[in-house]
């Protein structure tokens, strides 16, 4: 049973669920108003990503592969290590538990969204979004971004995240890629950590929360999505 | 003897003061007047209180398996992992240690408290309090930190914290869930490390110091508590 | 095939183009206007070269040593752990990976460049530069990082950089001597790192740019290949 | 060979050496004017300090057991895992190589002393000094850090610094101790750490240096000394 894909999917559900629920808290501590955090910057929020996806592997590893990233688990499939016929519904888990971790970020900072009164902080704290609005470089960075993560995961993990210190690794992976590449876009490199949220920042009664930016929503899943697969492919043309 | 269950309650007094005088320290050293460290903000807070676990898991591992910390102890042994005839001894023992590490803090720091004229920052020192004072999302805050917690330690440990490496991973979980859930609260997310320096702030004569906001000191208590024992629950429920 | 010199010279280009994709990436969001990390200051240059290098490392260790760097390869052939027939082809294709990884940094930050009006801060994205012009302890500061890199190399690796975690442990000796001896110079302390993007700098239509500083590039390549020499004779040396 | 004194002694000189280039390096890239790390502040400090550890082990651990410091000498005499006959020996070396090291130092950063009018900062540089003078307190902080850094050595190394990932860890119980109790008097808790760079400072023609204040100076000697010949007498009364 251990096996089962029903299994795999409560791992990834949880899993995303744990990532979303830190990595968007850890942007909420450093933006809201009146948070401890407040300020802390960027720097906090590269190592708060980087442990978000660490603590999300530890709590899915029992389950699944922990692969938590719709273009990581694309990237796993075509580079032959990960049977499509799971690809879909893992993307489906992933996204769901994206939307019930932030509806968690929402409710633990739930006193500090009336005292935040930018709404732009606000979808911030969400999803992703521009430094500068151009939609051929955001979606360049972002495929960048996942192109070095997918091609690191493969090269030095075929596939296994969660062996050994591996959880600690591809943690490090992230903080990388934030701090190196994220300065443009905000580093989805994950179409499930964009679009969950931002699902969830719409349908959300979030105090003085604005619109939720729909336009810029396909750079952050399309993006990855195309990163991840040429890394894939990119990465078997290699003998 | 190493097995005694007065060996285990001398290594969790000795983990629990570690902890307390390294995390009630890094505390004392960014918010105490004249600190080479004043200022150093909350990334120093968040790094401090993780190598505070760290270390004093790693001076009690070679007597206790290093709970340190109530709200494990009983999540533990709702897993089955740990027995419930020493849940309360336990908590006595780290509890006690929770008080000296706090003396020990304000040893280290004598001559700063003269200096500093804020009882809140002082007080913060020793107890944890909240950044917007709202006793149910509070509590709530404390819950998910805790859950997350032991939901992780249980997923990746089975309540062994102590063999390889894991010393280290179980600091980064909780540098973890200070960067992403503590901006409300200043995540106790362990009653002993609340309660203990709570006490000793009462009963010593600290420079500067106000009171003790005891009507607050349920919080940080009762939330751990229940969210350590609930993420117990949830882990069993999983097949 | 596996071991044949042209996979372990696609490994070097690999490897060097992530490292200087990431390196030169992190200098890039930290300096250039409008990026979210802009003014994250020192501490996230220091941990994301260290971070860069970790990552260039898992990138190309499946084919290569991940020497990334002329001055290890040199310092390696010179301890005998190395041939000497593959030195010059290694230079040579770390040098080529670092030019297409600075090319790759311009384009993911490309909107960037046209918001920052300061050339000394774009160069810095590329190249390394005196805190204070003085040829003869610019070069001196190259020398002692480097000799602190090769012969630390040496002493824990014997050049075997790639196996278990010493991809980490390789970042934290760049973090360290980022942290510690980099406040003069940069620390190149790898003749590729700084000539490649130099180049790039040179060739690429950059908006903004002004010079190349070619009078000061001599010191990053120098101060290195001398430092990694002396350190591996050291280090033959000892008993 | 490979065991004998004499190679255990050049292992000692040499990760001392390294361990105050790196140690008294950050500090030097933190505190000195036009450093490009100026500024960074105690975070950089703590994090440096902890690296400059981890690479002096790395670098003596193929020649001596690597402890680089008179008092965890000491104190590993008096837990009976390290021969009373090399102590003294051992000591000098450390001390010699700490010289050595804050030498280098100067060097390194040659240009940036006479830009730093503040003789202070350039103390600082070279030797430890209380946030607030009271001896008494100063000595107890001085013993609290050497007590806990001993402790932790003994519980979780025996006295083993160089095997595995230990000279990370060592490395964290020392940015640890920095960032917990470091903020009194800058944490000598090694007793070559302060007198070698001290006397370097003493001898040296330093661009703007005022006195060595020598007064202090038994403060980090003495009481690193004693705090860590009580914590391993403290370890031994653990049955």
């Amino acid at each position: 049973m251990q096996d089962s894909l029903t299994l795999q999917l409560v791992g990834e559900f949880i899993g995303t669920l744990v990532l979303i629920l830190l990595g968007d808290g850890v942007v909420a501590a450093v933006s809201l108003k009146k948070s401890k955090a407040e300020g802390a910057g960027w720097i906090a929020i590269a190592l708060g990503w980087g442990l978000a996806v660490t603590l999300g592997i530890y709590c899915s590893a029992f389950l699944s592969p922990a692969h938590l990233n719709p273009a990581v688990t694309l990237g796993m499939a075509i580079a032959g290590v990960f049977p499509w016929s799971s690809v879909i519904p893992y993307i489906i888990a992933q996204t769901l538990g994206a939307i019930v971790g932030a509806i968690i970020v929402w409710l633990n900072y739930y006193p500090h969204w009336q005292e935040t009164d930018d709404p732009a902080a606000i979808l911030g704290v969400f999803a992703t979004g521009p430094a500068i609005r151009n939609y051929f470089f955001n979606f360049l960075s972002e495929f960048i971004g996942t192109f070095v993560l997918v091609f690191a995961l493969l090269a030095f993990t075929r596939g296994k995240f969660t062996s050994g210190l591996n959880p600690i690794v591809v943690g490090l992976l992230i903080t990388a890629i934030g701090f190196s590449l994220g300065g443009t876009t905000g580093y989805a490199i994950n179409p499930a950590r964009d679009l969950g949220p931002r699902i969830a920042h719409q349908i959300l009664p979030i105090a003085n929360k604005g619109d939720s930016d729909w336009s810029y929503s396909w750079v952050p899943v399309l993006g990855p999505l195309a990163g991840g697969a040429v890394a894939a492919f990119a990465y078997l043309l290699i003998p």
